[in-house]
C-alpha cells in the first residue's frame, strides 16, 4: 500500500454519524460542553440535568417520554455563546446525570424512582441548579415530593408557567398528569398560597378546579394580566413575593403555557397563549435570579411535533435561556 | 353470578367515546352547556347557533363545509370559564340549532335553503344573538338577504374582518364565495358606505375590485391602520359609526383574516394577517357591544388544519369570545 | 309564518353530522346493523363486541388505546353486503357491549377489568363468538385467563397471526404488550404445544424468544411456509390440528403481521409481512369455522395510520371478514 | 462586453422551469410527444385527450377537479417508450385538446358544457379514441349522452372498472359522482345488462343498489372472480361479450377500482382493491381492443396524494397502458 | 355542426392550467405584471429578477435550488396592488431574466455562472434595481464579487438580515453557504466594518466566528437590539451608516432571519427569530431607500415548507415589499 | 444516605437512549452483532460494511447522503435471527468500517475519496465480501473503478437491479446519478455486454438511452419477464451467465427498483416496480451464490420516508437477507 492511499485511509474514514457537515457545526456546540457523567461521587456544578421519560401517566396518549432524548439530540444544533446577552454559557458548568429508569407497566414504582433520584441529585448536588426534563407533569409531584424528604423543615414556593391548574383529583384515576399542585396540596407537601401560576387563559380550566384553586388561594395570574404588567415583571413581583414567604423555590414550567402556532409539539398548547419569545424572556429573568434551586420542563411531546422540530427547538431554547441567566448573575457576582 | 362481578360489570363498562380520560375531561365542558335543540318552538336563548356546511360554491377546492361538525367535535376540549375575564359563560343559555341541510349538487337550491332557515332562526328567536357557522363566505350573502326579507325596513350594517374585499362580480361564475359583498351591494341588500372592513392587508386584492370599494365608499380600513390605532378601538369605533348610520348590524368573520402562522388550517390565510390574540381581543369587543346581533364565523377547512387541530381550536375560541363579551354585558346590566 | 317555510324547515335543518351526503351513505350501513347496548341482560347474538382501550401497557408509545373508538367510527363507511361472497351481513345479529372503562394510571387494575369483563361478557353470551378489540396485545392475556376463570377444564388452543412470538419475560417491566402467550405458558392457562403462530417471518424475534418457543413446542408457522402451502390452506390445517387437541379455541390477531406497505398504522408492521389479502382470505376462513368462539385484535394504532386511514380501513374489513366466514356457515347451516 | 461574456450568457440563463436537471429529464419525454392544440379543425389523431375538471358534484369534499393540470404536469416524468413491451409511444399521435371550461357555482352547466364538448370531440375526431380524464365520475354520465347525442341509432356498452356500482338514484341530491350509470339506465342511454362492472369488492355498496343492478342484469364481476378467471382473460370476455350485443364501446376506470395502499389520493379507494400491476394489465388489454373508441379517467384527487404523488403517477402510468395497447395493435395491423 | 355547438366550443375549451377559477384570480396579478425576458438587450427597468438555483453547496441537504421557480409560481397568488400602502406596483416595470443554468456535479462553475450573470445584469441594468432569488446564501459571495468586478474602485456595504453570522472558514469544504461573508471579507471584496448584520439572536453562532467578527468589526446587531431601538429605525440607522462609508450597498436577506413558527420552509430558521411583519416592515424601508441597488433573498427551501406554502408566500410578500417601498419612493419623487 | 437510596440510584439511573423499554429490545439485535471498527489492519470478516454518503451529485436534490446513518440507526429494531430461514447471522463476522467522509463543495474530490476507501477496502479485506452503502448511484462508479485499479487483469461483471438504465452521457453535466453505468463503460472498466439489468419496467427510461444500451449489448431484462420466468430463476441465470464470462461480479441494487408503494422513500420509485418481497427473494439468491463479492444499496433518501421509516426498514431487511445468504452458504460448507 502507498503511503497516499494510507493517509487517505486516514484523513476520510470516519465513524458513523461524524461525517464532515456535523463535524464543522460541533465547535463550541452545546454537546460538546454539558459533561455526560456516570458517577455522581465528587462532581461539582451550577448545574444539573436528570432525565424523567414518564408519560404513561397522561391523561391523553403521551410520547412525552421521549423528550429527555430528543431535547439531547436537539442541542448539538445550538451553541454556547448567547448573541444577544454577549455571554458564553461555556462559563457555567453542567452535569447530564442521565435519565432515571422507568418500569414498563407499573407507573408508582415509575414515580417512585423519579422521587428517589431527585432525593439523590438535591443531596449530592446541593449547591447546584438541578434541572428535570419529562416525561408529563405527574413527575413535577414526585420531584417536590422528594425534595420535602431532604428538606422537611422547608416551606416549599412553587413558580408554574401553564395554561394549566392541573389540580384535579387523583381519587379516580390516580396521579396522572392532570394532577400534580393538587397531589402537592392535598399531601400537605406546599400550600396554595405559595403557588403562583403564571400563563392561564382561555376556556381551559373546568369551573370546579378554579374553584378549588380559590379555595387554596393559589395564586392565579392569567396571560392577560401578564401582558398588562409586563411578562418579566410580572415574574420577577412573583419570585419576589415567594421569597418572603417560601425558603425553596421550585419552578415548573409546563411548556402547554405555549400558543399552539409556536408549539405544535405539545398536545395540550391553545391558541392565545405565551409566544415563545414571551417565555423566553421569562426564563431569562428565573435563571438570574439567585432563588432559583429547581426547574423542571414538561410535557413536550417530540413525536407531534412538526419537521423541522420548532418545539423540542423551543424547549433546548428555553433551558439556555434559563442557564444565560446563570451565567450573567454568575458574571455579575464576579465568580 | 356473584355480585362484586356484577358491581364491576356496572363500574366498567362503557359506551363507546365513554373511556374515562375523555368523562374526565368533560366536567363543566362546552358541549355540556350548549343545549342542542330538534324543536325550535317555545325556546328562549340568549344566542343560538346554525351550521351552514356549504363550500361547493367556494372558487378553489374547499372543505369549509365539514367545519361546523368539526367545530362541535373541538368544543369538547373547551371549558365554560373563561379565566382572563373571571367570566362563567353558562350564565348564557345558547341552543344549537343544528345544520342547514344541503342539496348534493344544486348550489342556489343550498344558498336558498340557508337564506330560509336564517329567515326562520330570526323570526323565531328575534331576541336571541344568531350565530352562523359556515361554510364559505358565499353563506353570507343568503344570510343577509334572509334578514332583509324579515325586516325589510331597516338599514342593515357590516362589519367584515377580512383579508379580502369579496367584492367579485357574480356575472362570469355566479354566487360563489368572492362575492357576497358584491351580491349585498349589487342587489341593494346593503350600501356600500355601511360596510367597514378591518383587517385588509397586503397583495390580495385585485386593482378593479378596490376601484369598486372606493366607488361603493366601502370603509376599507387596513390592520395597518387598525394596529396602529389600536384593534380594539379601531372596532369600538366601527361600531359606532354603524350604529349612528344603521339600523341593524350583521358581523361576518373571515377567518382568513389570520395571519397563515397562526391559520393553517384556512386556505386563503396570508403572511401579515391577525394573530388570534387581535382576533380574540377584537372579538370581545364586539360580543361585548350591544347592537351585536347577527355573526358569522366563515372559510376554515378542518381537512387543511394541521395536526393538533390549530385553527379548528382558534375557531372554538373566537365563538367563544363573542359569548365571553355577552356574558360581560349581561352580567354588568345585571341580568 | 307561512307553510312553506315550516315545511322548508322541517325538511331541511339536520342535527350535526346528519347533513345529506352522510345520511345517503348510511343505507344499509354497518353502523345502522350492529346495536349498541347498555343492559346485557336477556340479549342473544351470533357475536358480540367489546373495546378493550388499553395501551399504557406498550413497551414503545402507542395510541392502540384509542382503536375501539376509531374501529366504530370507520365502519360507517362500510355495507352490510359482502359482494364477493354474496351475504348480507345482517343475517347475523352482532352486539356492541361498548368499551371496558380504564383505570388512569393502574395499569394492572385495567388488566384486572379487562378479565372480569371478559368472563362476564363469556358467561352471558356464551352462545356467541366474543370478538375484542384492543387495545395492545396485553388484552389478550387478561382475555385467556378470563375464559379459563369460566370454563377451568377445558384446555384452550390459541390460533395467533403476528410478526412476533410475544413470549417475552414478564419479570424485569411487567405484563406488558411484548409477553402476553409467555404470561399464559409460564402461568399454565395455556400450554405452548396448543400455540399455533402463522405469519413470523424476518429479524423480528430475538434468538432467546425463538428458544423459549422451541422448549415449549410452541409450533411456529413462518409466512414463507404458509404461502407455500397456502395461506388458506395453512389456517385451515392449524384449526384442524387444534381442533383435535383442545377444548376451545383463541384466535389473535396481531394487525403487526400486515406488511409495513399496508398497515402504516401499525407501529410494529415490517416489511415481507402479509397483504391485507392474505389477512382477509385467513379470516374467511376463520369466520366459517365452527370452533370460532373467541377473536381479538390489537395493536392497531390510529393515531399513527396516514390520511386517508387505509390501515383502520383494514381493521373493520378484517373484522367483517370473520363475519362474512360466520354468515356464510350460517346460509349453509339453513339457520 | 467582452465575447467570452456573451457567450456565457447566451448558454447559461434560462427561462424559469428549464434549469439543466429539469431539461436532461426531457428528451423524449411525454410532454414533448402529446400536442396541446387550440384549435381543433383539420387535426388528425390516434388519440384525443379532453380535461374534466368537475368535482363539485362529488358527495364528499374533492379536489378530483385539479387531476388533469396535475396528470398532464406528471407526464413530464415519464418516457415515450415502453421497456416491458418494447414499443415506443411516439409512433401514435396523440392531441391534448385542453380542458372544458367549468362554471364556478352551477354544476349542471358545467355537466351540459362537458355533454357538449364531448359531442364536438366525438364530432371532430371519430376516428379517434376519446380519453376523458376527469373530474369525479359524474362525467361519465354526460359523456356517454353526448354520445348518445351523436350516435342515437347505435347501442352503447360500458366496460367499468370500479370497486362501486354508481347507482345511486338521483331525486334526493341530482347527478352526483354516485349516480352515473344510474343515470344512463334510467335515462334509456345505456341497458343494464350492457354495462360491465369488474373489480367489485368488499362491503363498499349499499344492498339497495345490489338490487337494482340484479334488477336491471348489470353485469357484476367481482374482484375475486376476475382474479380467479384472470384478470387481463376477464377483461378479453367482457369484451367480447360487449362487442356481440352493443355497437359502440365506451371504457370507464373509477380509480378507486385500487386498493388504498396503492392509492392514497384516491379517498374512495378502499382495502382489498387491485394492485396498480393488474389495473396496469387489464388496461393494456383493453388499450390493444380494436373496440376501443371511448375511455375515461375519473376520481383522482391530487390534493390528497402524498409526498411523492404516487398516484398521480400511477395514474399516468394507467393512460399510458392504453396507448401502448394501442401502439401495439397499430404496428400489428402494420401501420 | 351548428353554431350553438361552434360557440359553446369556443366560449368552453381552455388551455391546461386555465379553468374559470384560475383565471378569474389572474386579474392584476404579479404574474400579468412582471415580464419575463428572453433578450436582454435595449430594455429598461426599475428592477431586474435573476433567479439563482444553486443549493448544492449547502452544508445540509437543501432544496433551496427549487425556490426560484416555486417563487414564479406562487405569485400568481399576489395582486400588485399594495392595500396598507396603497400603492399599485404596476407603477414599477420589473424584468425577469430567467434562471442561472447551474451544472449538475461542478459546484465552482456554477460559482462563477452567478458571478458571470451578475457582472452582466449589472452592467445593462445599471440603472436598475438587481434581485438575486437564491439558492443557498453561498450565492451572495458569487454576486458581490461580480459587483467588484464591475464597479473596481467603489467600495461595497453590505446590510445583512440574518441569523448567523456567515462567517465560516473555507479551507476544510470550500465555499459552502456557511461562509460567503467570511469569502468576501478574507478575499478583500468587502470591509468587515462595512457589513451590518441585524438579526442576530439566541444560540446559533459558534464563538470562534463571533470573535471573527469581532476581530473583523463586523457590526453586529441583534433582534433584541433591534427591537429596543425599532426595528425600522435600526434599518435606516444602518443604512445611513453605510452610505457615509461605501459607495455600493448590497442587501441580502437570509430567509433563516424568520422565527420557525412563521418559516417552516427555512430549514435553518429558530425560535427567536423575526416576526414576518418585522421583516416585511424593515423591507418597505429598503425599497424607499433611494441608496437600494442590489439585493438578494436566500436559503428558503420550498420542498420543506408545509401545506399551503406558508414560507414561500412569505418569501413573495418579502419582495414584493422592496417593490412597494420603491413604488412609494418613485411616486414621492414625481415619476 | 441510606444504602437502600444507594441502590436505587445504582439500579434506576441510566444513561441517555438506555432507558429500558430501549434496552429490553437489544437482545440479539444487528447493533450488538456487527462491530464498529475504527482500525482496519488485521480484522477479518465475511462481510465488511462502508458507508458512502453523498448525494450532492444526485439530479434532483436528494438526502441519499443521510441514508448510511439512518439504515445503522433502524437496524437497532432488528434481530439476527432469521426466522425464515431458520438461520442466525451472528454465525457471520461484519464490520462496519464506517463512512468515508465527503468534501462539502468539490464533489469529484468526494468521488475521488470513495474510489480510494475502496480500493482500501478490497485490498485489505479480500477475502471479505465488500457491501456499500450509498448515498446516490453515483458511487458505483467510483466503487467499481477502485476494484479495476485493484485487479487490473479482471473482467468485471455487474448485476444491476434497477428501474433506470443509468447510461446518461456526462458529458454536459458531469458525473452525476444517472450516469454510472455509462461512465464504466464509456470508461472501458466494464462491458456492455457483462451488464445484467433486472427490473427495467414502465416509461422511465429515455429511447436515446435504449438505443445505446442495445448499441453496447447491455442485457436489459424487463420485471414483465423476471415475472414470468420467476424472479430467482432470473437472477440465478443472469449470475450463471456471468460467471462465465467475467471474473469478478460486482451486485449493484438501486432501491428504486421497488414499487413506489413500497418505498415512498425512494423518490425515482415508480408505479409497477418490484415488490419488497420479490426483492428480498432475489437478494437471498445473490447472498447465497458463492461469486458473490461486492455489492452495493443506492439512492435511499431517509428524509422523503414517510412516518415509520418504510422504506429505510426495507433497506436494513435487504442488506440482512444478503447476509442470511451467505450464512446459508457458510452453514452448507460446514463452516
Amino acid at each position: 500500500m502507498n503511503s497516499h492511499r494510507s493517509d487517505l485511509l486516514k484523513a476520510f474514514i470516519q465513524q458513523p454519524e461524524w461525517s464532515w457537515t456535523k463535524e464543522a457545526q460541533h465547535e463550541g456546540r452545546v454537546h460538546h460542553w454539558i459533561e455526560n457523567v456516570n458517577e455522581w461521587d465528587g462532581k461539582k456544578a451550577d448545574a444539573v440535568l436528570l432525565g424523567m421519560p414518564l408519560s404513561r401517566s397522561s391523561i391523553s396518549v403521551s410520547g412525552a417520554s421521549e423528550y429527555p432524548d430528543a431535547f439531547r439530540k436537539s442541542w448539538r444544533g445550538f451553541s454556547t455563546f448567547n448573541l444577544d446577552e454577549g455571554v458564553d454559557l461555556s462559563s457555567l458548568s453542567v452535569l447530564d446525570l442521565g435519565n432515571v429508569m422507568m418500569h414498563g407497566t407499573d407507573i408508582l414504582e415509575s414515580h417512585r424512582r423519579i422521587q428517589a433520584a431527585t432525593v439523590e441529585a438535591a443531596k449530592r448536588f446541593n449547591d447546584s441548579v438541578t434541572i428535570g426534563i419529562g416525561g408529563d407533569h405527574s413527575v413535577t409531584a414526585c420531584a417536590v415530593r422528594g425534595l420535602k424528604e431532604v428538606y422537611p423543615d422547608e416551606t416549599i414556593g412553587i413558580l408554574q408557567l401553564d395554561t394549566h391548574l392541573d389540580l384535579r383529583d387523583t381519587s379516580p384515576n390516580g396521579p396522572s398528569n392532570g394532577t400534580p399542585i393538587r397531589q402537592l396540596i392535598d399531601g400537605g407537601a406546599v400550600k396554595g398560597e405559595h403557588v403562583f401560576n403564571i400563563g392561564l387563559h382561555g376556556y381551559f380550566n373546568a369551573p370546579a378546579l378554579i374553584s378549588y384553586a380559590k379555595e387554596h388561594r393559589v395564586n392565579m395570574i392569567t396571560l392577560k394580566q401578564a401582558r398588562q404588567k409586563g411578562i418579566t415583571e410580572t415574574v420577577q413581583a412573583a419570585l419576589a413575593q415567594l421569597k418572603q414567604t417560601t425558603d425553596r423555590l421550585y419552578v415548573t414550567v409546563d411548556m402547554d403555557v405555549l400558543d399552539i402556532g409556536f408549539a405544535p409539539g405539545v398536545p395540550a398548547s391553545t391558541p392565545g397563549g405565551m409566544t415563545t419569545q414571551e417565555l423566553f424572556d421569562a426564563l431569562l429573568v428565573i435563571g438570574k435570579d439567585e432563588s432559583l434551586k429547581h426547574i423542571d420542563f414538561v410535557c413536550l411531546d417530540p413525536v407531534k411535533d412538526t419537521v423541522g422540530l420548532p418545539t423540542v427547538k423551543a424547549g433546548v431554547y428555553s433551558f439556555l435561556q434559563v442557564l444565560t441567566g446563570m451565567a450573567l448573575a454568575k458574571r455579575e457576582r464576579g465568580e
